[in-house]
């Protein structure tokens, strides 16, 4: 018997859609010109960059010239600080996020601050994840310059007031940055209805291809270049243009756009099934984040009494994919940062799970992690000292 | 009759190389894992990183922990340069450059200058463009952190003496970088050797695909990050890997590896074949560049009396793909800043053509641009005004 190939990871990175590498296809051999050339293979490339365009900037109701491809989300995240932070030094030197951004944003902030000599000041969240308003207020000032709170939580789904937001930043004459990678695509999002100056997007968390991203930056908003060189992106991104990958992330966006009612509607409705239903047949599991500002697909609990590794460990050995958190911190022991965020004891922040489900999970994918997972639990609970303890604290539960 | 597409640009971009291709194709819908993550899919894609990574390194004889993948060579450059920068700004705040650099190495150092205060010294060429080795004897001083000389010139193809170079940076305690975009793949290239402590790279270059390339960092060599987030690329650059372009890129690597002798071989050939047949063919015609030290497919011709745009035009009809200097600046009225070094009139500056012979170039190619440039450079003078007055005055070269 094959192995089985479950893949529950879809916030980690998604497959590329075959409508998708289809369209790409022609423009690595065929059509594969510099966009900038002066001639038939430029012109060609350069057709494939437009459409591509059009559809990112669809996709959130932007205008196309308002769109920047950059190599992903988090160079968006690197440019939408740095050039804030450089541009407008002389107007104030202090930056507003949060607890639980994406580290692409995170770094970039100590960067700013031990470097360069920028003051970040970091929302706390609630239990839920979602960012104190009340602080937001309280800490911002004229000496702000940038607010930057993420849409939607790569680990937790929570999604983030972001027009709320927007308005405050706005009062203070700051700019307002929001990481949009996780939502975009996911969610309806219309930059127009926002506000938002600055938002960070990525293809690869849509069925496109890796290597692909931009910057959406609303008409008038000036801030410094990052990757310096060509007039590529109208002298606002330098690079040869990334053709295929621009052409594939145009067609995910567009895909993603047409079918956003559905996806939704669907992966919802198997998030729900897999997360309560995992709530249901294993006893001491909390389910973290909102319970309805969040994510379609993003299921993430903790059990009680065992670590995270154990339960990934041993669901990969069973074919399931799934994560503790955000895959670029993996290989790291220390717990997840959104979840220490939310409040959660250290020990319930390490028994996390994250299970993301996608266009291609089936009912019977959510049948087959509800059949599997209890047993895991169960077993690692039996091997857990922390678990032995409390049973011997409560034997009515050893059933 | 289809229309002829003759490709003559290898300089600005290349095709993918179908077994490139090939290799890459798994990677878009099978092992698309991310290769952070720790369960089965990430597994695969970690191997492939692997092995795209070892691939590249072989190449230019570093050891692949010396490696990092980026976004492409202008990200290498900006890197490279803000990265060595702001680590060593104790140390001191000047940079020495070239006059001919790519935009990616001379936008960045402007933005040091004008943002953040750095010093810059441009080094001249000579009339092959060669930089001035006792000007940079005298430039360098121990304030000096960083010398950038690129390996090899994309627009005249003009070969560096690097090693020379990064024994001068050395003895005053300069780091040294070299633009290694348009050199890695091309000619035979040996980090050990050379002795720099950090190149650039790309990917799209050498057949491989666009979006990819890397930076070497020699083995101690300190820089600061650029791009701020994950911990991915041993914690030195952030964003999910582009594992199929990593790929790609790779064995792309390894064929331009194993096919690095006769490359070299028959490109210089048919360079030479189109560069000397067309200066036999039209009179009043430059040869850019140094004779022998350049890369073995470029020619760069300047045409007195014409402008280089009319020679596109035309040649774009007759479906020869050309280019009148970096593809990047096109849509630019000015003079190429390479060739204005070289210390062109402006008016020869003008006239000037790339043509870039590659892997699919083909004898029949060859002779078809032989016989087809020499009348449009022809039409072209008839209809110029400068050509009609030197006529005039040398009524015996009208013949
Ligand atoms: C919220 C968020 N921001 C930024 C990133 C970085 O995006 P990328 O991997 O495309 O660089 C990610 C994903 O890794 C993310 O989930
Ligand atoms: C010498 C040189 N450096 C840097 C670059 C930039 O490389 P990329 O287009 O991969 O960003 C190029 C090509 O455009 C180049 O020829």
């Amino acid at each position: 018997m094959e192995k089985r190939r479950l893949y529950m990871d879809y916030a980690a990175t998604t497959p590329v859609k075959p409508e998708v590498l289809e369209a790409m296809m022609p423009y690595y051999t065929t059509y594969f010109g510099n966009a900038s050339s002066f001639h038939q293979f430029g012109r060609e490339a350069k057709e494939g960059l437009d459409k591509g365009r059009a559809q990112v900037a669809s996709l959130i109701n932007a205008d196309p010239r308002e769109v920047y491809f950059t190599n992903g989300g988090s160079e968006s995240d690197n440019w939408a600080l740095e050039g804030t932070a450089f541009a407008r030094r002389n107007k104030g030197n202090h930056i507003i996020t949060s607890k639980i951004e994406h580290h692409a944003i995170l770094h970039t902030c100590e960067y700013l601050e031990k470097v360069h000599g920028f003051e970040v000041t970091y929302l706390d969240v609630d239990a839920d994840g979602k960012v104190d308003l009340e602080q937001l207020k309280r800490v911002i000032s004229d000496n702000t310059i940038l607010v930057s709170v993420m849409f939607a939580n790569n680990e937790i789904g929570t999604i983030q007031p972001i027009k709320e937001i927007t308005e405050i930043a706005h009062a203070h004459g700051a700019l307002m940055h929001t990481d949009g990678v996780q939502a975009c695509g996911n969610i309806p999002v219309d930059v127009k209805e926002l506000g938002v100056d600055l938002m960070s997007m990525s293809g690869h968390k849509i069925y496109g291809p890796k290597g692909i991203g931009a910057l959406y930056i609303k008409k008038g908003v000036k801030i410094h270049n990052f990757m310096h060189g060509g007039a590529q992106e109208r002298k606002k991104r330098a690079g040869t243009e990334n053709v295929p990958a621009i052409v594939g992330y145009g067609k995910a966006a567009e895909m993603a756009k047409n079918n956003m009612e559905n996806h939704v509607r669907e992966l919802t409705r198997l998030r729900d099934k897999l997360m309560y239903g995992l709530q249901e047949r294993i006893p001491h599991t909390r389910i973290n984040g909102h319970k309805t500002d969040r994510l379609p697909g993003t299921a993430n609990v903790s059990f009680q009494f065992i670590e995270g590794e154990g339960i990934l460990l041993l669901l990969d050995q069973a074919g399931i994919a799934g994560s503790s958190g955000s895959a670029c911190t993996s290989g790291s022991l220390d717990p997840s940062h959104v979840l220490m965020a939310l409040g959660l004891p250290h020990e319930l922040a390490h028994g996390s799970l994250r299970l993301v489900v996608g266009d291609f999970t089936t009912e019977e994918d959510i049948d087959y992690v509800l059949e599997t997972l209890p047993p895991i639990i169960a077993r690692l609970r039996e091997l857990s000292p922390l678990y032995q303890t409390y049973i011997k604290e409560h034997p009515e539960e050893n059933k």
